[in-house]
């Protein structure tokens, strides 16, 4: 006789759901079958469909927002604070799949923020691009960058959805980064800016602020940038002689 | 005639304040006179002593909370994270005062995040020292560290409040550290640890962990470090070849 180990039900549907999920017919952040929709998909009982539900949730696969229902897991991306890289060149290193959405691009008058960090005085005109970035297709972080225009010549031609600004940078206007100096802060999303991300107003977000350096120390880009709190870790490495 | 300028009363008043918060005299997070014990104190008006209040509020000295009046700001503190140092050498190079509290100090027996911090088994007894972590007297963190037994014996007996424990690993126990792996995370603070740094529970944190490994690639300490948001900025610097 076959005694080959059959799990129970609630476990072969968690199974189920962990393979649609892995495969990637249930999406980072959908919303999964309900329980109704579990029992008379698999014609089971709605216990049975709540069981499987709640393995999903304890095993780290999904979770429940009360009054709406059960949703796959969003993973937390470790973003390597290591070395100086382009995003997108971050994010392809750890298997990730990077995306830009590039929200508004243009010439615009540095406030005493931006003028304090580009080093420049206030009402002085600077490239200012907006970009949602995506890792496999989740909205991570809406980045701020500012530019001098003196050193970029019709910078807004090129198509910063498909092209790395970091690349560009360097590869046509030939700047090489030398370093990079970078703050981190925390910080609560506005309305505004948790409706781009698709995320609740006053989500704990990480404030990343940066001034990038070329080899003739010339500032050439500067950047803040929000990045949503439970999606992101910052990972480095620190050495006591660094 | 004497022509010297005499600004207005609440100019006047605003930097009497200014000057006690400077020396010291009103410490940061104390809370300032309110606008009557400022009317009576200077046989000023209440419109004058209000004013006084917004100006100091207005150039960053102090923030007013609905309710309860107006605060001596505090300072958010740049931690520097470019090399490995302990947390109380760091702050003295920023000419900020450190301090420790010891909250508890014994052995634990690890648990599922401890174990695999330190590569162990859960289970495991280890050290386990809970301090709180000051600058210029305003809690900084609450930072939990965990040593492995073996490597220090009778380790319980230094006064953590008045000795680094960084120190104590490199010229007591001899371990020299090579390098620490970091990760910065957002989380918000629990009840008890709010009431422990004297903030309100939720308040946004940082949740720093660490692994620290000696010269001979053993790891020597492990931490979790709840630092309070808006008192922290983290800086690093990062080159594309490091």
């Amino acid at each position: 006789m076959n005694k080959k180990y059959i799990p129970p039900i609630y476990i072969q549907i968690k199974d189920i759901l962990i393979e649609k999920i892995n495969s990637g017919e249930l999406e980072s952040g959908s919303q999964l079958p309900s329980e109704r929709d579990l029992s008379e998909t698999y014609s089971i009982s709605r216990m049975t469909a709540r069981n499987a539900l709640t393995q999903l949730v304890d095993s780290g696969y999904a979770y429940r927002v009360k009054g709406k229902g059960t949703f796959v897991s969003i993973p937390n991306y470790e973003r390597d604070f290591v070395k100086l890289t382009g995003f997108s060149h971050m994010l392809k290193s750890k298997g990730i799949k990077p995306r830009s959405k590039v929200i508004t691009l243009g010439i615009i008058e540095a406030n005493k923020k931006i003028a304090s960090l580009l080093d420049t005085t206030i009402g002085t005109k600077v490239y200012e691009i907006v970009r949602v970035r995506y890792g496999d297709n989740i909205p991570l972080a809406l980045e701020y960058s500012y530019l001098p225009i003196n050193l970029f010549e019709n910078l807004l031609q090129y198509d910063f959805e498909n092209t790395s600004l970091y690349e560009v940078i360097e590869n046509v206007y030939n700047y090489k980064f030398k370093y990079s100096k970078q703050w981190i802060k925390i910080t609560t999303l506005y309305k505004n800016e948790a409706k781009i991300l698709d995320v609740d107003e006053h989500t704990p977000a990480f404030l990343l602020e940066s001034i990038s350096y070329d080899t003739n120390d010339k500032i050439v880009e500067v950047t803040r940038s929000l990045n949503i709190g439970d999606r992101t870790t910052f990972y480095t490495e620190l050495w006591p002689n660094a």
